[in-house]
């Protein structure tokens, strides 16, 4: 199943169930207002949910509708909880490299840190930041959205809490993010609000690509109309099961929590390029001494969208967006 | 004016005034339904919840009940937003001592993490925790609710759009938070729901003890009935104007954005003491080579009051909890 969130002027948007080649939407009223209510009463509302998708996808929806992404905000426009990991070492490796910082080890504890989360800009909006001397950075990840969680709950009990998959561009400003991680309390400054693709989908919709809490798909990057990655998501050291009860140790996860991916790499990155810009500097330095790519410039554009391993186009739409001059900086 | 809220079988509660001398209330029906969306318009209910609290105080007010703080929860039971800065020299530089890391400088930029916001426990709720082995801490801080910040908003500009001032117990697991630090993420594991005190003041309540940013009073806690510390805010190397300019480089702060202290501390501390655990154990190690305090175990009870330097009560109510076994851990 696949679900979207179209404006209706008030910050959660109104909830839609999108077709299965996502051609046609059909907003889901009578059935739940918005993504965050759906997530809270999940169990109950699925079903019809399902049925709705089932209708628009056998013509029998009368309120079917062409589904136009541009007009689609994030998924969840805002939420209670937006944890992100960093679950692929080869980024974590690269980034050691780039800040000259420890690396991480991988082995019991995932990386984690807790970002902005009472805004998610829409797939298409331009991304306003304070100034291109902040070394502005995208990075593509893949992400879940869970329901309630409660405190204590297992690896093995965590799969099922994960009703949604989802695709993230979690923008980042290089400059500050060593400055803020040497204090050890994560980013503020250096991770403003993320972009997310249009279409949270179930993961069944991913059929044999949903494998151990894992997205087996490319994340396809390109910057200014140039391939820069092509990722694949498989090789999470951790999978996302993994990370939702890491996050659940001490606290109950509120429904509607994003759980991120962290940068979607893979050791061969020298073939697939990467999905941030940090890294491929942090290979320059490697390869070449110095880090000669510059970060983006106001104007610049970054595209993102899945691929899965036979060919196919992937499921969430594409983030496709412009960073531009904001604050007052 | 004084502010709390109580359970109306919603989130975020029923939002009500509180008589100035803290004895009686009055549901705010009719002007805003939650504290909130009281943020959310301020510059318009703000005259009205003004003037009902003026009603209050005058007996001209019809609904007015006595003010059990017992009933009351969170003033904000849940927020789009907490970060939680560690502004207080001292503090940084005991827990540097007893978790072995770094001292940070305090010169130009302050310590901030982002928190769980998505609820906050009542005062004197039991507070669930899953070990005694994760060396259980409370801390003692004071904290700033905002009104919607632009991004880029300057230090000078910050200081109108701080609305509320509130008493934190940002609960801690101290053998995780330093592996946790390493990581340069922040914390998640380590810092699970905190605890606010009932009444939440705007900063003129405070008169002479709101200035430069900070809050100038003894923060009183009590463990298990005994006095464990009474620093004062008034030390404060960042004023809270500071500290939301900081937050708000890189982002719009959402209205009901929660911005804390950290653990109130004073140089002085051996006369003082502490407002949590972790600082005496690391006076310990200093004073006699070695940390001999033990954390919380489960059925410990903290206190936590403001009082002014005059002797006068504080005007937030207390903290007074009982941390309890809680997750399946």
């Amino acid at each position: 199943m696949k679900l979207c969130t179209f404006p209706n002027g008030t910050p959660d948007g109104q909830l839609a169930v999108v077709s299965a080649d996502g051609t046609r939407c059909a907003v889901a009223d009578g059935i739940a207002p918005t993504l965050q209510v759906a997530l809270e009463r999940w169990a109950d509302v699925e079903p019809a949910l399902r049925q709705r998708a089932q209708d628009l996808d056998a013509g029998r929806c009368a309120a079917a509708m062409p589904f136009d992404p541009p007009k689609a905000l994030a998924p969840l426009p805002r939420a209670w909880q937006w944890l992100d990991g960093s679950a692929f070492q080869s980024h974590g490796d690269l980034m050691a490299t780039v800040f000259g910082t420890e690396r991480h080890t991988y082995d019991e504890r995932p990386l984690m840190y807790q970002g902005l989360s009472d805004r998610f800009l829409p797939a298409t909006a331009d991304v306003p930041l304070p100034s291109e001397q902040d070394g502005i950075d995208f990075e593509g990840e893949f992400g879940v959205i869970t329901d309630a969680v409660p405190m204590g709950t297992s690896k093995a009990e965590a799969a099922a809490h994960i009703r949604l998959v989802v695709l993230i561009n979690d923008w980042s400003l290089r400059r500050i993010a060593p400055v803020e991680m040497k204090t050890g309390f994560g980013w503020i400054q250096a991770k403003p609000a993320c972009s997310v693709a249009p279409i949270a989908v179930t993961p069944d919709e991913l059929g044999e690509a949903w494998q151990s809490g894992r997205v087996r798909m490319r994340l396809e990057v390109d910057w200014n109309g140039r391939r820069f990655g092509a990722a694949h998501g498989g090789a999470m050291a951790f999978g996302f099961s993994d990370l939702v009860a890491h996050a659940a140790y001490s606290r109950d996860l509120v429904p509607g929590t994003l759980i991120g991916s962290g940068t979607v790499s893979n050791p061969d990155y020298r073939e697939v390029g990467s999905s941030c810009i940090a890294e491929r500097r942090a290979i320059e330095m490697l390869d070449e001494g110095a880090a000669r790519t510059p970060y983006m410039a106001f104007g610049d554009r970054v595209r993102m969208a899945a691929r899965f391993d036979d060919g196919r186009d992937g499921p969430f739409g594409a983030i496709d967006q412009r960073v531009v001059r904001g604050g007052a900086a």
